[in-house]
């Protein structure tokens, strides 16, 4: 018997790219990550959504949905538990960094198994640090999943594992968001979460939870987060489309109590990602 | 015959990386691009030199520089007049940004044709533009000659072939380079070319010009450069591997006339990059 396809590139199953991808050769493209759940990805349309816009932002000529739907539906069939991950890059060229008009772009989707998260990360909260990597400031880049992501690696090597997320600031000191994940805080009782406009990704989950807390009459507010805003929250908590929600038990050596509003976004919200029961 | 090997993958003659490397996923890792002429990659110890302390500043594990030096002779034993590129990525690795302790890092070296610049740009000098896209500011990348290159891309797609280059600006409007090259400005007779110590890549053949003032006791400053500065100059160069030096003849609607200090640079570091001579 065969091995289970994990990787398709525009629809064949191989897993190697040419090094002319100016994926490869600039980081000239933008991914989206995906829970699998009972063989779908969840929140397909959303994720569609946001690579089609960081498609349009940098002028890449996306694929069609119906044909992303049809690969990933191919490669996601038997998987009980899964990530997917779609990338899509400008394509290839010859030399230099001027797009060619004629460039097909390339598609990735990529199936990888679950990852091992922190063990009733969900209940119990995580312990998170402040990294020393700062997050660069381009409002042309802001809030797309796009491929320039050494900051975020830099960034991850700040630590093993003692934390199970870090937060990042820009030059301003302003907090962003972590290395793969948004950032909440409650403060006097409103939801706060880092204005994304220079930079930072825009995250799938984040929509999801400021759309749960405007139906749910939540106070909210996408504003600048400083540090000091950070010691006196009253919950803090994590989201992206695999972890859910990650309630921030402590940042650095400040310890957070388990909060009620992040339990009421966790219940608002479980719908939209694999749960730990699952496991 | 079969046709001649154009690139080395980890000194395999083979053209496709894996989509699990760190290149490909993040653009994880750094580049070169030299000029090849008569069988010899010009200014090889300056490149290798860089690339090293790029790999250094990333804690990515460089290869030998024995190893790259015998692939690329090996590549460009042939070539009369070609470019090569050294990439070197952090390797693979299974998902996310945590980069893996046993991870090998991938080298892939290429060989390309020269490519077409516009006709007797040394002598008669070039017109660039100013692009809107801005460069963005993190010391941590500074300097460094890596892969996350989409401010690049972006700016280079402001032009067809009507500017021979671009110039790039920070959030602050202080003028930081071409999209592939640096920028020198002569101003009241000293030469200044901006600061990098926040963005930017320090090329080679800026490091050489620099030298070469040094030694012809020409008065040069690294500093900031504002648009009014440009505006006012005497004259103004570019300067990378490839193109060598050229003069600018104009910054969108402004006229420079050529000058005697570009030409003195161009004498004094001709013996470092291909002529147009040797067309």
């Amino acid at each position: 018997m065969k091995p289970p396809i994990t990787v398709l590139i525009n629809g064949e199953a191989q897993d190697r790219v040419s090094v002319q991808d100016r994926g490869f050769q600039f980081g000239d493209g933008v991914f989206e990550t995906l829970a699998v759940s009972a063989g779908k990805p969840l929140l397909w349309e959303r994720h569609l959504q946001r690579l089609f816009e960081g498609c349009t932002r940098l002028h890449i000529d996306p694929p069609a949905e119906r044909v992303l739907l049809s690969e990933a539906e191919r490669l996601c069939v038997h998987a009980q538990r899964a990530v997917l991950k779609l990338v899509v890059t400008r394509g290839s060229s010859e030399r230099g960094y001027a797009p060619q008009d004629d460039g097909t772009p390339t598609r990735v989707l990529t199936l990888r198994p679950w990852p091992p998260f922190p063990e009733k990360a969900a209940q119990a909260g995580v312990a998170v640090c402040l990294c020393r990597t700062r997050i660069s400031r381009n409002p042309q880049l802001a809030g797309i999943k796009h491929l320039n992501r050494l900051e975020q690696v830099l960034a991850r090597a700040e630590w093993q594992k003692e934390f199970a997320e870090g937060l990042m600031s820009d030059d301003s000191g302003r907090l962003i968001e972590g290395t793969a994940s948004n950032l909440f805080v409650v403060s006097q009782g409103t939801l706060l979460t880092p204005d994304l406009s220079e930079s930072g990704v825009a995250g799938v989950m984040r929509a999801v939870v400021l759309e749960y807390a405007q139906a749910a009459s939540l106070p909210y507010k996408i504003t600048g987060i400083t540090r000091s805003q950070l010691d006196t929250a009253e919950e803090i908590f994590l989201s992206n489309s695999l972890i859910g929600i990650w309630p921030v038990r402590r940042v650095e050596s400040r310890v957070y109590e388990p909060g009620e509003v992040t339990r009421r976004v966790q219940r608002g919200t479980r719908e939209y990602y694999c749960l730990e029961e699952a496991d």
